[in-house]
């Protein structure tokens, strides 16, 4: 895995610089965005587009959907060098996203240095932000790609269905989360997964099945492969949020019990007041739903989650969905080596260590 | 013009209805987006979509690109009635932009209350805004319209030029705005007008064109006609608020003088820092410059811009503009009664009094 993300890391940063150059020219805004009716002005471009986007893009970021799509497109039988514009979609897209979710959490940090919207002002940032939604679109326009007709209309539909629930993925977490209660069933949480983190795994996938043109079959069994590591890392992001927090109480000053101090409805906050007794349970409603909680009180909570055995029941459904997604790309039959590939990406998101 | 606004906004709203209801429910969610993986919260959606959506909504607006768009669609031989659901996609995008655009700009208010990021929250009302930029081109989909797929290609072609356009000119003006100084020409200035403004107002008639067929010709007359009033529209925009502030210190609180307390850089302000002598150019470019100004510094400015002619020159600019967008429009030989309404929308827009 790691040797396969680091093989394309270099190309792929080199086609997002052909998409979103990081010196912005006239000649460049004319050739990608059409001629302007007057006069368009290259700095000011510069200033609220490119640079913002490459300060985020080089401070890391494993381009794995790019990848993910690139591993997909060798596996159809087709040549991934000349896919690499149409694997910067989802990374593109993705960059946007975490701009945007930056505002809208009011993160201070991002990859290590300032959320952008405190570096270059929150217009900016979210100009960008939203800017890098379309960008990556245009690759798929009459004026951008050679593709057939019937392949571009495909992408653009399945574009709209999956940028359309990522909304609503979005959405339902939000409230959830501005409601500071606990109501909704497992089915809707992993639901607001699939929405929010599959459906831009989802556009890896499907993407890739389009412009390689394979039959629906086979673009509905990597769908669904990609929603399930999707819905896998996010429930290994709540489990990693308890297991971090278990007895290190102060040790890392905010991040300690974050979710719980935020009021998120998670897979193992569901398990934990479903599971455990009432009194309990009633207490780790009342720490999510208060305003502020001190540290003794998030310590209470992450003991009421460990003890409901929600830790172990979140684990086993993350491998569970893990063992899932295998056994779709076992029934596709891949050459062994994208099927290792592949493999290897459901392990990748559990453990997360690359 | 206040007729044929009136006479469809019911209709227009209706449609809007049916795209985003008032009330959400799974049946809906399930038929619009798709079915769900899991299970939908349609109450999560309810709150994050719905709810302040139409609370927007309903708070005004004069639905007059949807009108703009059915008029084009009767002109063009064809029952408008048949077209409500596309009517409604640069309703839904615009409605989406004044949302984002109040989060970029800080906005406490809108159409005379409170805007939404404040009370809804910055995170629920972003997303809000976001998503309805990609639901009403859901309306465009395979599983939505029964479109020819050239028409259908065609739209999501035109859609993200017209996208990725808007976002270069709200970049442009959020550049300018945030270097305090006036370094532009008059067509940088055009140019941001017709993507920030005009893009929308091209996807109201190029939308027209193509969902009814026309022939590419007339489509990019129509766009120009609509581009042209954009502009002029913008620029009115820029006169009203030179306008109303001359004359008038300390009347108007913190709406006195606001482009030039914002250091927007404006047709006017250009034409004045041009037209001056060097003292007062110079002058002027302080006062826009300076993080804060004192009223009497605002009075000094507006002073200059008013000495300079910048007010007539801008006038007669729009005027030459609307009078432009006319003639667009008698070339095409459209039937009287479309054309008189078309005429009645360049002086709508110069107006402002609908």
């Amino acid at each position: 895995m790691r040797e396969t993300l680091a093989e394309w890391r270099p190309a792929i940063d080199e086609a997002i610089a052909d998409l979103v150059p990081r010196e912005i020219d006239a000649d460049y805004l004319e050739e990608f965005f059409g001629a302007p009716t007057y006069e368009y002005d290259p700095t000011g471009i510069q200033r609220s587009l490119a640079t913002p986007t490459w300060d985020l893009l080089d401070r890391g970021g494993k381009r794995w959907r790019a990848v993910l799509f690139l591993v997909f497109v060798e596996g159809f039988g087709e040549d991934p060098a000349e896919y690499l514009r149409y694997a910067c979609i989802p990374e593109i897209l993705h960059t946007g996203t975490l701009i945007v979710d930056d505002v809208e959490d009011g993160a201070t940090v991002r990859r290590g240095e300032r959320a952008l919207h405190h570096l270059y002002g929150r217009d900016i940032a979210l100009n960008a932000g939203n800017a890098l939604y379309f960008l990556p679109l245009k690759v798929l326009t009459d004026d951008q790609s050679d593709l057939p007709a019937g392949r571009r209309l495909a992408a653009f539909d399945m574009l709209m269905d999956e940028l359309n629930r990522t909304h609503l993925g979005q959405g339902m977490d939000i409230a959830w989360h501005n409601e500071r209660e606990v109501r909704i069933s497992t089915d809707q949480y992993l639901e607001m997964c699939a929405c929010k983190t599959g459906c831009l795994a989802r556009i890896v996938a499907r993407l890739a099945a389009i412009v390689t043109d394979q039959p629906a079959a086979v673009e509905r069994a990597v769908a669904t492969y990609a929603e399930l590591i999707a819905i896998a890392f996010q429930i290994g992001d709540d489990i990693l949020d308890v297991e971090h927090s278990l007895g290190r109480a102060g040790e890392f000053g905010k991040a300690f019990g974050n979710d719980i101090r935020e009021g998120k409805t998670t897979l193992l906050a569901i398990h934990a007041i479903r599971e455990s007794d009432p009194d309990r349970a009633e207490r780790l409603r009342e720490v999510l739903a208060a305003e502020s909680n001190t540290d003794d009180e998030i310590a209470e909570a992450l003991a009421i989650i460990e003890a409901a055995g929600s830790l172990e029941y979140a684990r086993e459904h993350a491998l569970e969905l893990a063992a899932e997604a295998r056994a779709e790309i076992d029934r596709l039959e891949f050459d062994a080596e994208t099927t290792r590939k592949l493999h290897e990406f459901t392990e990748f998101v559990i453990e997360r260590d690359v």
